[in-house]
């Protein structure tokens, strides 16, 4: 069912803006940064195979070759711009540690071979398919970096003992992974090699899932690693939330290589309870701290929003891989809500630190005084973003994602070339010749110069959150994209969209919002913080959907900031009063964009507001 | 400082209305059914001494001596009016038990003696001397119901040891209690009586207090029974809300024995503090589960109210206290929010059971389901209502608040009648008799005969919530009471007050229920129960405090319901819409006393509602 394929980052080039800003501190800050922490750490030490029982170094953990490989994956991106040698370098040297260690037989993997090699295929929730999942996706993004196949060779050997192993022999002690990953990651170096073998694995991992009992840790049950029902019968989210992510990922995946409607109905239907149910506004999934999953719907607490960073990241990859199976504004709508927010905040400002948890709500007063919440503050998000974590998953996600943002743009396919993305850049499919101009996020208007496609259809995209726009051509609305032909082959299109903030309410499932109200303007999120709004606390405020805020850029964000009135209760000393009483009296307050929050003072942070 | 005494209860006979139903429920049932569980559960047979290890007998708690005294001290206030052989049978009986079993040199305590006699007066959260004030309740109670004195005797000998041990010897391991009582007992014993040893015992107690550093528990500081600063400058409440507000009652009862000006303005400052910044609107204090204690100013959050009912009436009883010290309405405001609702939500309407923690808000699914919440369904207050508790204080408070509710109705003094409550019944003072008949608090007409009283002034309270009233006779406020002369020797007044519910809001600082209303009409503040309001989730509503809601009088709850339009949000499938596409339809709910939630099936509850 092959409709769409997005043109690839290394066809894009971004231009001066928002994202161009961001994927620069990417490569030439955080990349370092991450690399830094994970040397600190024993991650690359590791790939020495040197860890032996009361030697001194770090003892290798079971997610460590996922962390490094997802950082090998990060530089190759980087290095499909532009050589830098100490990267790549640093990357080969990885490598040659790998062919040294690989076993006879194909399998990597330090944990399982330095710590514990008796549990080589033993234990289903030891991630040892998701480390090389990410290994083949590393593999993959290096050969078409640089050409140079040496990582493809290695996980091909490697997934030759997986077919043996899990599909020939049986003799592993499960028959799926407890994390999925490999199954997107096969099916990504399928398309790369055309080798059917991957394919064929990766199809064998997702109908065997939820066939019959594998083994659960304890505290859990089979939707924690979403094994409670075979995929196609899958219609609802559930359990950890990145895991379920990228296996409708890869179920997506499959349905575009294979045309399986089964596949694609549980991918709808899934997405669909997960956008409607399950998310909050920021795109954060997977709201509870306990198995880092989804629970039931509408349960979208705000302050304790676990919502994990590559949660976000795992929604949006499957979001952007539904676009390209059906021409449906909805889902570039939630990659655009992912990149604007909930990725966006789990990096700070300067590229250093991140965010595992990403909250909607900071009282810093429930940290450090005994109240009635019954909130360990222990089991509340952290408030500051840290450069590494022990499960350091985040981080290197965040570092492919903005080195590789340029593939959401656009994509090309049945006579069209479809705008997905407001990001500034120049993009060439085939002898076609792509200009994309916008000060987005900050402004509306995106123009767009196409060379050498006349004849072609331009799509594109009218995201859900805007309400008025106009376009310079002559159009009709398909699939929530506006529709044009290119008619002459230096042609220009300009859209302009309707940027005025608005404020949003939550459906009134949901109980922790109900009455409340959040501000977008645009596709991004915005929230109190108290740094920005000293001697003001959120809950104190009342905001009046009848003022609108006015929009004004901010250099530190690299887009607008917010000044809206709000209306301050006073105090009259009384605990309780009737509404007679209430005075309030306006004051000015500011809100910046959620992504950017935790990036001053510490503070307390608000997205939903009370409302008068 | 002497100004005012309160009219005993047995001078006071209620006629027929809200309070002479509930106190008949209490001296029909729930006295028997208290009896019934205590015995059931071996705090009776406790009395006969005879546990040893391995017996099959319930070992007896340190708690127990106080459960069943307490409920000896209801059973004296039921037998000051009506003689009941079997209550007394009991009483008596258990008396003779305590003196066949009290030790030689006065002791007696239960669990001290049969269990670790060891431990007499070792360990300060131990609560002997918390066990032998209500012992000295009891007793001054029995010696008022019955002239008997035997108990009396009892509690004298003991605090004699007391006295001995304590001031004398210093031979204990602590100085003052670690669970506050004593102090009010002995005052009520000494006003009984006139020994100045009993108001000197109290006085040292009061007085050692947070002199010096005294055992604590490992998890809590000395603010936890409120010995971390001599009682003279406390000025804040912290801690057990109980042992607080015991504590401070006896600093009250001592202020007005003593004339100890540092000691009442330490009462006022703590019970300002305590209304101003501690209490929900439902008079509910301790709003914290760890240590049932106050915590911060402000923190009151709905669902996890611990609001121990206990609390609720040690609050009362330090309010009630106060209003005899200076003429200022506000005190028998907190004791009027008191026994409509945080008091009386403590036992259910048949009388049988009983809720130790009084939450303000219920969602039944948090206890069922995997959600974000991080709060444990353990640690969330209970949803219905049960007849015996393992630490089972709080019935027999409750049933010696009923059997004592007369008592909060009037008082005298210089030259004065002042009616606190209203309470239809009949009282004499001295020659003067009076009858007060209201249907309160369905009706705020309050018609009061007063005979053989010329020359005097009478007070009648103006309710803090009453924004409109009239007076059938000419009048000056003070105090916050209408102050009328009595002008003949058969006089009548009439006041009315306007009860048309009304809405609340919280402080500005209180975060947990911002941009929410309650209701309350008159002194009762109400609830949406989902039994009441079936296929409707209180979150999901939006009240317009505009909407005056309208009373009916309910013959369940003995007072009036209300019915309001409310306005539900209709879905539209999506989680999040501008303000434009919010679509509600108008709906009636009906809400009803606070105090008579969870006496249907069990729902969900909520106090506080989010407004439009």
């Amino acid at each position: 069912m092959e409709k769409f394929r997005p043109v690839p980052f290394s066809d894009v080039e971004l231009t001066d803006g928002f994202w161009k800003k961001r994927a620069l501190i990417n490569e030439e800050v955080t990349i370092y940064s991450v690399r830094d922490r994970f040397r600190d750490t024993g991650r690359f030490e590791a790939f020495k195979f040197n860890w032996t029982e009361g030697s001194d170094i770090p003892k290798p953990h079971i997610f460590w070759d996922s962390d490094v490989a997802k950082w090998m994956e990060s530089v190759a991106f980087i290095l499909a711009k532009k050589d830098v040698p100490e990267l790549r370098g640093t990357v080969e040297e990885l490598i040659s540690l790998m062919e040294k260690n690989q076993k006879d037989d194909g399998y990597f993997n330090i944990a399982h071979t330095v710590v514990f090699p008796e549990m080589r295929f033993k234990n289903r929730d030891n991630h040892e398919l998701y480390c090389l999942g990410h290994f083949i996706e590393a593999a993959v993004a290096w050969k078409n970096a640089t050409g140079c196949d040496r990582l493809i060779k290695i996980v091909d050997k490697y997934i030759d003992l997986v077919i043996r192993v899990f599909c020939e022999e049986k003799s592993a002690e499960f028959t799926t992974p407890g994390h999925e990953e490999i199954e997107l990651a096969l099916i990504k170096l399928f398309r790369l090699t055309g080798e059917e073998k991957y394919l064929r694995l990766a199809m064998f991992f997702l109908d065997e899932r939820g066939k019959k009992q594998e083994y659960m840790p304890d505290w859990c049950n089979a939707s924690y690693n979403q094994s409670h029902l075979p995929v196609r019968q899958q219609t609802e989210a559930f359990g950890h939330a990145v895991r379920a992510c990228y296996l409708y990922s890869a179920m997506a995946d499959a349905a575009k290589e294979t045309g399986d409607e089964e596949l694609l109905s549980a991918c709808k239907a899934i997405l669909s309870d997960i956008v409607n149910k399950k998310m909050y506004i920021t795109g954060g999934i997977g709201s509870s701290r306990h198995g880092e999953a989804f629970t039931v719907p509408y349960d979208l607490q705000s302050d304790t929003a676990y919502a994990e960073t590559c949660a976000s990241i795992a929604l949006m990859m499957f979001a952007d891989r539904m676009k390209d199976i059906e021409l449906n504004s909805e889902y570039a709508d939630i990659v655009e809500r992912e990149i604007y927010n909930g990725i966006l905040s789990g990096v700070s400002l300067d590229g250093k630190a991140f965010f595992y948890e990403n909250p909607l709500e900071i009282n810093l007063s429930d940290r450090t005084r005994h109240t009635s919440m019954s909130r360990e503050p222990e089991n509340l998000p952290i408030t500051r973003r840290q450069e590494v974590f022990g499960c350091s998953c985040c981080p290197p996600n965040i570092t492919r994602f903005f080195a590789s943002i340029g593939d959401k743009i656009f994509s090309t396919g049945e006579n069209s070339l479809i705008v997905h993305q407001f990001v500034p850049c120049e993009a060439k499919v085939g002898d076609i010749r792509i200009k994309l101009d916008t000060a987005y996020p900050s402004d509306g208007r995106i123009r767009i110069n196409i060379r050498n496609a006349k004849g072609e259809m331009l799509f594109v995209r009218i995201p859900g959150w805007c309400r008025e726009y106009t376009c310079s051509e002559a159009f009709v609305v398909s699939g929530g994209y506006i529709k044009v032909s290119v008619t002459s082959d230096d042609f220009d299109l300009t859209v302009d969209l309707d940027m005025t903030p608005s404020y949003y309410i939550s459906s009134a499932s949901v109980r922790a919002t109900a009455g409340k109200a959040a501000v977008m303007a645009g596709p991004v999120v915005y929230c109190f913080e108290s740094v920005y709004n000293k001697e003001l606390r959120h809950y104190s405020l009342r905001l009046d959907m009848k003022n609108i805020p006015t929009a004004e850029y901010d250099e530190r964000f690299g887009c607008n900031i917010l000044k809206v009135k709000a209306y301050k209760i006073k105090e009259n000393g009384s605990l309780y009063l009737t509404p007679d009483k209430l005075q309030e009296e306006e004051t000015g307050i500011t809100l910046i964009p959620y992504f950017g929050f935790a990036n001053g003072e510490e503070s307390d942070m608000a997205v939903w507001l009370n409302i008068r």
